[in-house]
């Protein structure tokens, strides 16, 4: 089959690869629908060292299963699945939690920019779309796909910064994953959403999704034109979806005193400030993570199949499996905001 | 009057000092029946760089109120007081919200640890103890003195980090902030309390206010200690009341995924570990600042009236205030958990 791998940074290449097989009784093989590179590739894309062995890239996909374990169950050959970015056993006390990303027996997914794709813990992972592949059009196999990753990374910035009616909302970023946080955060009820963006195709479908007020400035200066457009308070919550230091310092810089700070963007730094001049003093709260999207898709599946709920409108382009590298190269110049892969 | 002052490390002086006066007409001055020393005091007692001018110490005091100014209201001349660590408005947003710390109008008493208190923003600030001096007997003194800073910021810690019936909650620190956490966790309806902490007696009062293990063990081998107690998933809340990194990083070690470690130790540290391998990869949520004790007051002086809450059971040691430097000593060397003053 043909997959796609990076060599390094900027060095993604299409490659004629092994069909992947079930090699664990509780895999399954899905033969893949739709991928899509994710903001969180870019990072390799910028700093991988140059190597050898090329890393199998993608960890977003809508499938058909092709084949299953003899432990897998709950689902099987010819179903319409969404493949979480993570998988988990959905059993263990940590998934019971709802935290299915920290499950001991998870991982995460790796492989998905390709024609087919082995699933790890494929009972407690993959989630059967009712009616199938034949059921379902292309413009809503584009929203299940963003059930894999991004908007649900969106919601659960949301929901761990427990948004709630009345709330005034930043969101960090205007990538994929800021517009599904804008999107998510209206859904849960926020009164006001201040987006921090600076690409206006972007935020023009932030302000369509719930965004009331766009901020275009960064650092001190976006810092202060939320404080002024909050009387001075600062914002209730923040959404943070980059994932850089500077978006962290701007985060604790426009939070209200008692606020929520939630990172849902891939922290690219370990070291951060944390003392009373950055957290403790204002008694902000920090939370988020890798989303476990398994928790949500249940809820999220009927919302997407009726359209009420069309996040898979941030794909801006479609690609042939073929042309991945070239997918990369249009999201890391920001030319695309989301590009989908299809085999 | 005889005020405590601080000229460096390990040299904290008893001197004569002018009486405070109202300075504004928002002020109140107040005669102290008891202050403190608080583990925050110790800080400066290590490391304060040599000074020419004494910084007057202590914030945590109950007093009677001898003088107030002309806008003060809610309070007057003989009056029993509790006076929280920090002043605020109290009729400001975020003293609103209940985050009184950061009232913009706000700030930390100083200079509790003498006969005579100036507090400032007395109307928001000050909060009367019915019955006034002659109704209260010593040992309800000491535990309303608690509500001056040390329990409440014990409660605070359980109340930021949300427990609730049925919780794991790890407590680190057996200082007396640590101690009024596990008493706080316990009120709540924690259902398993471990102390980390390797002070004998220390430990015992814990045990007696709730905790149901204790961990002598540090780093490494405390973060195991932890794991096994609770089969391998961690603590569903950490409680930190120590200030130092290696708390911090204990505290995430030893939390279960999804978990809420909650600061109220005042951080000696300004950058701390927040990226995948600390808290963002198990979606840890890390709360905490100054307590707003002033938010919890009206709840908390009826229940230590009535003695359903006996904190004051923190101070294991009582001296005149022209002895403050030994309540300091005492305290350092770990002789005393903590010293009452009295003037």
């Amino acid at each position: 089959m043909r997959a796609s791998l990076i060599y390094g940074a900027g060095d993604v290449r299409v490659e004629t690869v092994p069909d992947p097989v079930v090699e664990q009784p509780t895999d399954a093989v899905v033969r893949v629908v739709r991928a899509c590179v994710c903001g969180s590739d870019l990072h390799p894309y910028h700093s991988l060292e140059a190597r050898e062995q090329g890393i199998p890239m993608g960890h977003e996909a809508v499938g058909v299963v092709e084949e299953t374990g003899s432990e897998v169950s709950g689902v099987g050959e010819g179903d319409l699945v969404v493949v979480p970015f993570a998988f988990s056993d959905n059993t263990c006390p940590i998934c019971r939690d709802g935290f299915h990303t920290a499950c001991p027996h998870g991982g995460f997914v790796s492989g998905a920019q390709a024609e087919y794709l082995r699933v790890p813990q494929a009972s407690g992972t993959l989630v059967t779309v009712p009616g199938g592949r034949d059921g379902v059009d292309d413009d809503v196999l584009a929203s299940l796909l963003t059930l894999s990753d991004v908007y649900l990374t969106g919601y659960h910035a949301a929901v761990m910064a427990r948004v709630r009616p009345g709330h005034t909302v930043t969101v960090i970023g205007d990538g994929a994953v800021g517009l599904s946080s804008v999107l998510a955060a209206k859904r849960l009820g926020a009164e006001r959403i201040i987006l921090m963006g600076r690409h206006r195709a972007r935020t023009d479908l932030g302000r369509e999704w719930g965004a009331t007020d766009v901020v275009a400035e960064r650092g001190d200066e976006g810092v202060a034109a939320v404080e002024e457009l909050t009387d001075g308070l600062g914002s209730q919550v923040v959404l943070e979806a980059v994932g850089h230091m500077p978006a962290y310092e701007q985060s604790h810089g426009v939070l209200r005193p008692g606020g929520v700070i939630s990172r849902v963007g891939v922290p690219q730094y370990e070291l951060a400030g944390v003392g009373f001049g950055s957290l403790f003093g204002k008694n902000a709260t920090l939370t988020g993570g890798p989303a476990p999207v398994r928790a949500y898709l249940e809820e999220h599946i009927p919302l997407v199949l009726d359209r009420t709920l069309e996040p898979g409108r941030v794909f801006d382009r479609e690609l042939p499996v073929g042309d991945t590298p070239e997918a990369y190269r249009l999201m890391d110049s920001r030319e695309a905001l989301k590009v989908m892969v299809r085999p």
